[in-house]
């Protein structure tokens, strides 16, 4: 049977109040209620559309973000002009929160790439935070820890995985854990923008995609992707990786 | 003038003592008194020879180790045994300190790839100082924080340089910040393992090394590297690249 899903797993709309992200996030959730109470007052809701940037790598780091709804990518750019996309994020995630604990500037640059809402704040409630209650500092370790782990995982899967397999990888996120047989998704982003989140040239993707087609009785037509076999997908991609499917990373 | 290094500038044998990295070690001079004289009285020097393994992914962390002298990978190894190198570490790196603050166990393997001297101590004393004393809990999270700076940094060099780039910004990291003109070097490791740090396949570094000796005036025989135009590799190198040489990542 085909599952037809109209979202996918990573892209909640998240849309949580400032109230509920104090009560909740992992980090938030251990401020004091002086903290909190800061927060709730200068705290707020900021939209921008496609292509806006929000700041630049080394701006100095002022504000701190939650994403409500959208997406953004986070990048750098070399002396030539080339860019790299060090992420690209989704909803319900935090940006430029760390920035206060490295060097006061942001080490990378972020720009909207669907409509953003995001929930806005000043970095110095964090650092005042972390200045004087144990807890949140602990909770911050825990979260810089966690991002590291990530990371980590990148390097494995970029080391280990061929472009098809790191495609099938970013397929499986984007599905549901308990899903099997004949899968349909729609993809979250433009392909180049694809492409270049997992480190490959728009014709290697191309060629990688073709493989799958090939391969793996995929079909591919726009954004809509048709799994014909999900099992077999996992097959394929999971073995080069450390983890079982499902997987948190 | 040609310029020749017995040692490059990553190498360096630290051979510090337990006290002295107390005293200067940007986190471990954070800690409390108590802390100290249990990390004094617990930790001890153990040496491993090359292709020995200290420890496994997923092994219960229960010790922190101080490279004195020689060199380790990290790795993590995929399903169908396929080995991603995360990292290699020169004398004065830390390794598995995290790891009380992440799940408990390593997140990687770690194997010695020439003889080290290690300082080995429990995991538990970093743990017990970060729940009582907020300094060494800041330090932390400034550590951390910088262990993520240098994977974002990763992240963009595997992105915009090609692989001959990513060899001379390898080569580059093993001079000195004041080099010019002619300079000799040493290549720290065997070329196969370079490679895999780098990312890529041996035959890709092969033929990348080949198109640097063809154009930009270098020379290569064993481990012996001969830098025609210090100049001329820091401007084809750093040109693809966010920061300026030179760099501290």
């Amino acid at each position: 049977m085909t599952q037809t899903h109209d979202t996918c797993r990573s892209v909640p709309k998240v849309g949580i109040t400032p109230e509920a992200l104090l009560a909740t996030h992992n980090l938030f959730r251990h401020m004091t209620d002086e903290g909190k109470a800061a927060f709730k007052a200068r705290a707020r809701i900021q939209r921008f559309t496609r292509g806006n940037t929000i700041f630049l790598a080394d701006d100095p780091a002022e504000w701190g973000y939650v994403i409500q709804g959208g997406w953004v990518k986070l990048f750098r750019e070399a002396l030539n002009g080339a860019e790299a996309i060090i992420d690209v994020l989704p909803p319900g995630s935090l940006f430029g929160e760390t920035a206060p604990f490295e060097n006061g500037s942001y080490s990378y640059g972020v720009e909207v790439i669907e409509n953003v809402e995001l929930i806005v704040f000043p970095l110095s409630i964090l650092k005042d935070e972390a200045a004087r209650n144990h807890d949140f500092s602990m909770a911050m370790i825990r979260h810089i820890s966690g991002k590291g782990l990530a990371k980590d995982k990148e390097t494995e899967l970029r080391a280990i995985q061929n472009a098809s397999q790191r495609i099938g990888c970013f397929l499986l996120r984007l599905c549901k854990d308990n899903e099997s047989g004949a899968v349909t998704l729609t993809l979250p982003w433009e392909k180049a923008l694809i492409a270049a989140r997992l480190g490959m040239t728009p014709e290697t993707f191309s060629r990688s995609l073709a493989k799958l087609q090939r391969d793996l009785d995929m079909t591919i037509k726009g954004p809509v992707v048709e799994i014909g076999d999900f099992e077999a997908l996992v097959r394929y991609t999971c073995s080069a990786c450390s983890n079982v499917f499902p997987c948190d990373n």
